[in-house]
């Protein structure tokens, strides 16, 4: 299982829904800070003073800042899941498809995103914990596709030899490759990209 | 133009080269800084010690940090550039493209491009100095690319009506995610996304 256990356990429902929204405002002032100074140059100091909490809740909730970028990476992941939900039956999967990856790449080429996943990246090329992190989340995002490209694969009919991994490599690699397009070429527009990424995803799925 | 005038310029070509050869161990020194350490983390100081070069050196040949992230990007430029190059006329060029493309696709998953150019991007999103190169080096790309799609619709007889620069955006992006799939998933293999990889891209490019 991916998610870990709260460090917090809250007694009643209402503390912990408190702890919940606490835990929540620790993770996007820790968000802003890492856009915005990197991971090295983000302290707890800061975080601190950008959710308006102390540091000593904020380690109430996290150890360390590895464990809040694990939380950050975590609720990446809950989205994704929530794209990769199972479809309709008895449907024509391909406008189903189509809507979630244009949802899934507007959200992935938003500024605020771009910048907090590309430093979660390069911080995992170099640090052991946040690595693990990623690796964990990618792990549970790859399950879940899997079964969806399954299940497109067999609805639309294709048969054939082509590694259903490699075919998930493409597919999310597509998504990724809009994050980095929309940083590097500063007239990125996704819009202007949906139906050519459609076409490209579509042929990964029936490679 | 892309590439600025050198703040270096040698009075004869031996010293010339020479300049060139240290100007490249800094390249490489601060490159292997910036992914160990980050772009915040890596100094002058350390890239020095790298290098075996005194700081005085280093500022002889660049300003700054984001003089150097800019001759590191520049690299990249003039690497995508031989990889852009014409295709000889009267060929098929499937087989070439997809040559060059599993070329650029080995080169943009090793673990050293990868957390340099993630670094790079990262800091793209915070930094106006550094974003300007790479948006400079991007716009460079981009013109290249064009006319190399624009000979291969050609070739492959593609007349429609989808804008060429949406092609662009998906063509880059799918070897740019590869890039980040390299590091998210430590099972990534890039001779095994190849042939969907493949799929995906003339997919694009006869979009």
């Amino acid at each position: 299982m991916f998610m870990t256990e709260e460090k917090f356990t809250g007694g009643e429902s209402g503390r912990s829904l408190r702890a919940k929204g606490r835990r929540e405002q620790i993770l996007d002032a820790a968000s802003e800070c890492f856009v915005r100074e990197g991971f090295h140059g983000a302290s707890i100091a800061r975080i601190s003073k950008l959710s308006g909490m102390s540091p000593g809740h904020i380690y109430h909730f996290f150890d360390n800042k590895e464990a809040i970028v694990k939380g950050i990476v975590e609720r990446m992941v809950v989205r994704w899941l929530e794209l990769l939900q199972p479809y309709p039956t008895n449907l024509d999967v391909v406008p189903l498809i189509a809507e979630r990856a244009r949802i899934a790449a507007t959200e992935r080429t938003r500024p605020d995103f771009v910048g907090l996943w590309l430093e979660v990246l390069a911080e995992t090329a170099r640090n052991t914990a946040v690595a693990s992190a990623v690796h964990e989340a990618d792990r549970t995002i790859r399950v879940a596709i899997t079964e969806q490209v399954r299940y497109i694969r067999a609805a639309r009919g294709v048969r054939n030899d082509t590694p259903i991994e490699a075919v998930i490599e493409v597919v999310l690699g597509i998504f990724e490759g809009l994050t980095n397009r929309s940083i590097a070429n500063p007239d990125f527009n996704c819009r202007a990209v949906d139906d050519v990424m459609m076409v490209s995803l579509r042929a990964a799925l029936e490679a």
